[in-house]
């Protein structure tokens, strides 16, 4: 027999992390449902054709696709060769496999309300927290499955809802205690730019370009934007456009100087000074106007975010954006919407390296009952189910073994009480109570145990 | 554009439908916390050799195995071709597939024992709560995505554990307001039987008969049997056997007649006493000794359980035992544990049979601040954040619609509450609010409203 292993870039989550990831999901969750967010899960699994050529063709590489059952019935095997020749020649086929797990939520999602569109109320307002997989080569932070966290509006066209989105993040991170940067940008400023920059079929060019920016460093973008042929003036036009900087109100100036004749900038310059007008004050967020910003996904047509947290060094915690017609790749028209994303694992990681997890959320057992007997045991376990009655966790130990055994199965588990229910205190209805916090001990009745635990 | 669809056998849950699932699930998880169990999650892939081989022939055809990536590189054809031609021939090889969906959550604990046994406090309590995939055939209550919810004890031979997880099983049903019968065998018992019909090497062939009973009856079991080499005489004590009846104390009875001299009867006798003796009484419940119980699994030594719903016509909602020896699947002998499982798609179908949801947990919007015009939304929004703020679910409507389709909004939602600003009510800077299930409505001060709504 081999060891057994996990398979690459997939995880056991013990308690102690569960509970910490589930603080994170359940703060997130409280937020989507005070802003009238509700929730939807959609299978695992899709059918293969609802996601290829929905990610690219580098995120159609990344899918995992699940073989056909029954392929080793010896009845079909003519077909199914010919079927794996398919697959050879670098096309699934449905003879071999038909359905693959979830890339993401936001397609699903646009399948469901493609589907459901005329039972929906609209605006349509979901959140959905389920993982996702993909084919990614593993590394640190990069894993095979991990949590996606979305909330999507479709069937509105209203700056609202950005505006609650923006808050919905900020409430998020100011409750998990994480200072954050949210940084906000217009694909329309984008299209205006492109506009100034030789015409608006070079959006596309100059998005992919810009989102690189992080990455590649300045240089190298402008040799990208050479490469796909922007002129010498054009590309000065963009880095100018990159180095725009200062507060807020200045960015805003300068940007005006630079695209403001064009009709989508003046739009997304609106769009931009609106949220930052109607942005209520948070302590510990803080909302930037970021022109920088692009998002690779092209099908973002308005407003997009993008979050980083402050002090620490990691890529973005959330990201998001307007998008026109998602539902049109499933042959549903004309229902727009804005979504946004939570970065689970990354959150997890910032938290985790700011110390920022409450000590509260690791909730073990509460009391330990020590097992000095059968009878004893007996008796200890009425009261024991009177205890988790009242809603207190509560053990009582295996077996009736060396009190040091049992007071150590006590501090592994990092329960705070024992009681000890011996033959005397069997006699006298009572029990021995110690706080393993204090090292106190006392006698006391039965009766008084059930209101010294609170 | 085709229609898209979803995978046969999987299904899209939305808000209503995933309220009253998580109201079962944190209902169990409550429980199980309350016990002093804690949670696990691991991957929905394992590695293939983790699975197959683990569920018998018929579990090994349905369990979804996922297509290796990279399968399109032209490099790499002739090895491929060689690998189909494996799979072809019924052997799934590596170069294919090397990873599978999770079919259950026992083997993947197991797994996960045995990779961290060392580190692990014992007893080992743990839950968990996730999907499983399988590619049964489809049909009414079956589903190819399900949840499975584990509670497990390793590391402990004490029947102390059965005793508390037959309460787990009533606390949870209690809390759910469902009537169960949670039924008892042993095993022991079992072998026991088999020894007085011709050898205890006959104890899986009677194991697997009887756990037919139910499904196609006595007269079959009978051929069964004699179709698995049992004689006449065999035969008719175990029909002996299944005949036994009435109270728990009468089946006792007539059982210790049969098997009383057998020592692993003995043994399993003792068992189930112990554990109908030291059962707290719960209103909804009652602990039964049913000797007709099997459970179809080969891994089970001791104890079995299985539960049903009074009332209702359905298949088991629970079930679970004793095994002695599950790590040793991988390499890792002598931890023997007991655990138990909850059918939570068969609970949910029976609670909405008997129409048992509480009615308070479709969480929703409780208010909708009416969309008046920009200058009275941005001032309602305010009064909003400062209703999220203390924690009340609320929305503003995302455009300045004509009033009934705002209220349309408010009803489809069922919301409780819709609240006005209009042009006169920003001036006193008060608020019109009306109660959506009364029809009263007042105006007051904006102030008063944070009151109102609690």
């Amino acid at each position: 027999m081999s060891k057994p292993s996990l398979p690459q870039g997939t995880r056991d989550f013990s308690a102690a992390v569960v509970h910490k990831r589930n603080y994170i999901l359940q703060t997130i969750q409280k937020v989507f449902e005070l802003y009238g967010f509700q929730p939807l899960e959609t299978p695992a699994m899709e059918n293969l054709e609802t996601l290829m050529g929905k990610y690219g063709e580098e995120g159609d590489k990344l899918i995992f696709k699940i073989l056909n059952n029954g392929l080793d019935n010896p009845a079909k095997q003519d077909a199914t060769t010919a079927a794996f020749d398919k697959v050879l020649a670098g096309k699934s086929s449905k003879d071999i496999t038909e359905r693959a797990l979830r890339y993401d939520l936001t397609i699903p999602f646009a399948r469901y309300v493609a589907m459901n569109h005329a039972q929906l109320t609209m605006p349509f307002k979901r959140y959905q927290m389920q993982p996702v997989w993909r084919a990614d080569r593993p590394q640190k932070g990069r894993y095979r499955e991990f949590y996606q966290c979305d909330a999507d509006v479709v069937g509105s066209s209203s700056l609202l809802n950005e505006l609650e989105l923006t808050h919905i993040y900020a409430s998020v991170f100011e409750k998990l205690k994480l200072p954050v940067e949210i940084r906000i940008n217009s694909r329309k400023i984008l299209v205006a730019l492109a506009t100034v920059c030789g015409g608006a079929d070079k959006m596309i060019d100059i998005t992919v370009a810009i989102d690189k920016l992080d990455k590649i460093g300045i240089e190298k973008v402008k040799e990208e934007l050479s490469g796909r042929g922007l002129n010498v003036v054009q590309i000065a036009t963009i880095e100018k456009y990159l180095q725009i900087s200062g507060s807020n109100a200045e960015k805003i100036n300068q940007l005006t100087a630079l695209i403001g004749e064009v009709p989508e900038g003046v739009d997304g310059l609106q769009e931009i000074n609106t949220l930052l007008e109607h942005f209520t004050a948070f302590p510990n967020v803080n909302l930037v106007a970021d022109f920088t910003l692009a998002r690779g996904l092209n099908y973002y047509t308005g407003i997009i975010f993008e979050v980083k947290a402050l002090g620490v060094s990691m890529g973005s915690i959330g990201g998001g954006g307007r998008y026109n017609d998602l539902t049109g790749l499933f042959g549903v028209k004309d229902i727009p919407g804005v979504g946004i994303s939570f970065g689970v694992d990354r959150i997890y990681d910032v938290l985790e390296e700011l110390n920022a997890f409450p000590e509260t959320i690791q909730s073990s057992t509460k009391v330990l009952f020590f097992n000095t007997g059968a009878t004893e045991s007996a008796s200890a376990f009425l009261l024991l189910q009177e205890l988790r009655n009242r809603g207190i966790a509560a053990e009582i130990f295996h077996e009736n073994l060396k009190f040091d055994k049992q007071f150590k199965y006590a501090e592994k588990k990092n329960i705070g009480y024992v009681v000890i229910i011996g033959e005397n205190e069997l006699a006298a209805g009572t029990c021995v109570v110690k706080n393993l916090t204090t090292g106190t001990q006392e006698t006391i009745s039965r009766e008084a145990l059930l209101t010294y635990l609170f």
